[in-house]
């Protein structure tokens, strides 16, 4: 199926509201936290968490939230900037490659190689039949971590252009937040239009396992899913306290 | 092209002789450090050598012999032993990918990911289908290095079973070589007969590029063929010295 972002919601549907999930919250963040022990416990597989989105959309904000109910002893975040000249020197999964998370633990990619398709298609700095080889490695590579026991949960958090300006707007007035604003922030505003169509290009290309689109204008609803789509996928994974061994 | 090891010569053409290739020798050397330098210089590409044999077969020779002529700055070797703990908590080419040679330098890997296939095919660890998964990924990683200038240049030191155990007892007497000794060496030249199938099944499943098969048993002519090797993969390559700034 074809995402096209335009078409796929950013807010909470209106039944739903803020009191409900949050009442919710805690049993989910405990369920989480015991799904993580048996992962821990059980050592035989691990969980790579991909956070996607535009500049404001909340990728820092999501990770906060999951502090609040994991163990961060089991937990890495990775948070991936410009590369280095070190880096640039190699392949573009080179830098990846070493943070992806051993048995038993939980990893979060902060941005991801998908930058590494994304920036040098709107910047236009790569011809477009080296992006689409890049996009085949990806999938080479996601295939590679889910066949050595690597299940990998991708979150595009998806906000309204009056959201994200909004938040951008924040950054510029809001002492606490003024830290995080970069003149480019406002360039990537105007870039919008060019980064939502390789975006939908990764959804389409890019699909195994599939993008998990999270409408992001509201925080709380935002963190609801993701936790509730992390229950999932340790559940699926079958995480469970390896055999009692009697001495 | 299947190769069929015992069919493959291990000894030089009778009309080669020592002689003759010492005297070409420093020559050839001089050529392989002239093509490094502006391999370096350039800093555009980088080369990776891939030496695999059975035990004994050559491989800590020919990389002394390599650095003989080389310039050491430029080149970097990574020994693959037995996994850690670390490394079997990951992927199979976790622990290789960080090795893999920055652009302008030269990578030599005693021993590589090849090993995660010839080892538990042969103690039988792991089923074939596992197996042939790896070979698979195998083919993408070298994809995506190629795709991203990595050369890579795959040798296989073919030694015969006489040159072989002959040197396995050399390291049993000689008190300057003992040190190499392992009880399992007298295992694993029984196992030669095991060994050689998985290899044959690696050379034609994993052959983009193909290997190239190194007659072993004289260290003069294993050395010859890969030097010269070496100067076809960088002539193939077209390192040159980066255009002249002019201030």
């Amino acid at each position: 199926m074809f995402i096209q972002l335009h078409e796929t919601p950013t807010t909470p549907p209106k039944k739903i509201t803020k009191e409900t999930i949050e009442e919710e919250m805690g049993a989910l963040l405990k369920k989480l936290r015991e799904l993580q022990t048996k992962l821990y416990a059980q050592s035989t597989q691990s969980l790579l968490i991909i956070l996607q989105g535009l500049d404001a959309a909340g990728k820092d904000g999501v990770i906060k939230h999951l502090y609040t109910g994991i163990n961060p002893q089991g937990c890495q975040i990775k948070s991936f900037k410009r590369p280095t000249v070190e880096e640039v020197a190699h392949d573009f999964l080179w830098r990846v490659h070493p943070h992806v998370p051993a048995k038993g633990m939980i990893g979060i990619f902060n941005r991801s190689y998908y930058e590494d398709i994304l920036v040098p298609a709107v910047q236009k700095t790569l011809p477009q039949e080296v992006l689409h080889q890049r996009m085949q490695h990806i999938n080479h590579f996601e295939a590679l971590l889910q066949d050595e026991k690597v299940t990998i949960v991708k979150f595009f958090l998806h906000i309204s252009a009056h959201e994200q300006q909004a938040r951008i707007n924040e950054r510029k007035i809001n002492p606490d937040k003024a830290w995080k604003f970069e003149p480019q922030d406002d360039l990537n505003l105007q870039q919008r239009a060019l980064f939502t169509p390789v975006y939908e290009q990764l959804f389409e290309v890019c699909n195994e396992p599939e993008w998990i689109i999270i409408p992001a204008d509201s925080k709380w609803y935002r963190n609801y899913l993701i936790v509730k789509e992390l229950i999932n996928a340790l559940e699926g994974m079958k995480v469970a306290y390896p055999p009692k061994i009697i001495v």
